[in-house]
């Protein structure tokens, strides 16, 4: 999606694999306000540390992002690179430091060469242009098979505000392959304030959501620009109504991103939404639809088409969720296949089979013990998702 | 092993398959001194809702064992059966109901049949001898591709005391096999008290530190029957010697018995120890052992005999331990792949690969913290665990 005062390029800079392009550069021509959510694993890599000083401004107007070395586990050394890297397009790009956020993914442990952003950095502010924006979703995928973007138009007022995104990623981490980058960029004006705190909601219901096998990444960073250029009265509050549109936009654009991430899994070859209700409270229902969406045995239940509710609750057991086994229901979409803890026979039994062979479906479990209801987006777990990730690197 | 006052049958009862052993019976001619530990699961099947009643009278004379259905999730009527089946224990063998605990593994959901029983009840009891054990470390078997028994001798000042156990799991959680039970039996003289204390401590460091693939379940059993006949002077306190050796006795046996369940494990080609020092306390070594050897990630890459070790630090950093990326060691046997955070180079990641290669090495990580340490136990992730998982019920 074109927006205005936004400009892309991408170019082949032979980091991992020679000829694919592997290093993107975004740049606003006006400052940007800045937020970020990055990950929480406590060993990050070095473009998230440099980035977590740098966001303390609120202020970007570029992003400097390869793919094929995460610059992860890389010391002091790699640090260096890092702040070597962004200020090689500060000053192609004519703007400070402080202003260009960088980030990386791919190989855990090797050191990035800051001489191969240098071949690349002169052309790639020349090639800089307003519809490149593919390009540089492209260069930023690792084992994705497919391109993730995502676009929103929301009316805040009488302006009409854009947003676009990009992503990748294809298991929660991809060790080597470090994980799950989201840049988003929007014209919309709006407060550092607002924005920090409408971004964070936004990563728990979509991001936060999602799994593919459990794992957290040394590099995960979701970073959105917004460069004003919409010229909407600015956003200042959560309790407005421009807020509050703003917001649902966001978190609709997030959510697109991450099923999107979760649709290209490692291997997947369905999507399911584990929806929690009659929870105690929020937290309850996120344990208990996240132990579910991660469990191996539930996965691999999915992949083999196995109505297998009995996995579903032994999950549920282990979640730390409070519930009586004896009250729990079970459906897969319309089917209810446990009712108070017992299942409901064969019958019942081969209509789930059926709900089972869709590519996307809802297992759906009430607890009966209070009123929070959550849900996790997850994938099946089959015979490629252990070739991909055993083949890795060879 | 023979061991003197117990003894044991199975029968082919066609609980779920015809013509395969699916009913054990093991008998200890006098009351003997009973100690369990159940699974945590919030669900719990029935036959565990039952032992966890009758075992706070710390007596017990018979264990009743099937295979091929669980009794899990299946309300009031299941509760009824395994009552039923201990009764008909009881009345065959003329003792009281109350001395017969009772064990189930195989499909959640489905109900047993009691008449299944009835009909092999006579002859199983009119079969009991003193070396049919190998029969019921076959009847409990569901996945499990080996039998798993092990035996133990120890001297309890001039007595010879005897423990002899059987185990079956191959899954943490088989769901619909529901997973891992495990009988003791042992000669010695023992109060309630210490038999109790020191099994809880030998199974905190042996089946509490092994993972197939990181699900509880809703039949996990330990129980250990002690019938006093080694004539031995009654342990009675933690503090002896004797206490001591029967406890060392004990949870050797139990850990032997825990490895043959994870190198049975589903599809399981290598048994990798994870060994972690230099933690902060030994919650903190746990939590950062089982977080490894729980990683899909990490276990995909020991089935790649990849050297990995991206994966088996991102995993670190997920796991809650404290440790500064920047100073942590790994190494894989006695090849230091990392030092102080940085890898080693391609030379040492070669030599790396070759431990790899092997069908059992250890994992071991320095988090240089503090001075605790602790150890899980895993396998490898394969393609064969998700077909054995994604096949398993059709």
């Amino acid at each position: 999606m074109f927006i205005k005062g936004f400009k892309y390029a991408a170019a082949a800079a032979g980091i991992r694999n020679k000829e694919r392009l592997d290093v993107g550069l975004i740049y606003s021509e006006v400052p940007a306000t800045a937020a970020a959510v990055f990950t929480t694993n406590r060993v990050k890599a070095a473009p998230v540390l440099l980035d977590m000083e740098k966001i303390e401004e609120h202020q970007a107007q570029a992003i400097l992002v390869n793919s094929g070395i995460a610059n992860a586990c890389t010391g002091e050394q790699g640090l260096n690179t890092a702040r070597s890297t962004a200020t090689l397009a500060a000053k192609a790009l004519g703007i400070p430091d402080d202003m260009v956020q960088v980030a990386s993914t791919g190989v855990i442990g090797e050191q990035l060469e800051v001489e191969k952003f240098e071949q690349v950095m002169a052309t790639l502010v020349s090639d800089l242009s307003a519809d490149a924006y593919d390009d540089v979703s492209s260069a930023i995928m690792t084992t994705d098979t497919v391109k993730k973007t995502a676009a929103r138009t929301v009316m805040v007022e009488d302006k009409e505000v854009k947003l676009f995104g990009m992503a990748k990623g294809a298991g929660m981490i991809m060790p080597n392959m470090a994980t799950m980058l989201c840049f988003v960029l929007t014209d919309a004006r709006i407060t550092a304030a607002a924005l920090t705190s409408i971004l964070k909601a936004s990563v728990d219901v979509s991001f936060n959501r999602i799994t593919v096998d459990g794992d957290t990444s040394t590099n995960d960073m979701v970073l959105i620009l917004a460069n004003g250029t919409a010229d909407n009265h600015e956003i200042h509050s959560e309790n407005t109504e421009a807020c509050k549109l703003f917001s649902e936009a966001l978190a609709d654009l997030l959510k697109d991103l991450a099923l999107q991430i979760v649709a290209d899994g490692e291997g997947a070859t369905k999507i399911v939404t584990i929806h929690i209700t009659g929870a105690m409270d929020d937290m309850q229902a996120d344990m208990a639809a996240r132990t579910i969406a991660n469990s191996a045995l539930v996965k691999t239940a999915f992949f083999g088409e196995d109505a297998n509710w009995g996995r579903i609750i032994a999950a549920l057991g282990r979640s730390g969720a409070e519930f009586d086994p004896d009250e729990v229901d079970i459906s897969f979409d319309d089917v209810f296949m446990v009712k108070n803890g017992l299942g409901q026979g064969n019958e019942v039994e081969s209509k789930a089979t059926e709900i089972l062979k869709k590519v996307r479906f809802t297992v759906a479990i009430d607890l009966k013990t209070g009123n929070s209801c959550g849900d996790a987006f997850t994938c099946d777990f089959s015979l490629d998702y252990v070739k991909i990730n055993a083949d890795y690197r060879s």
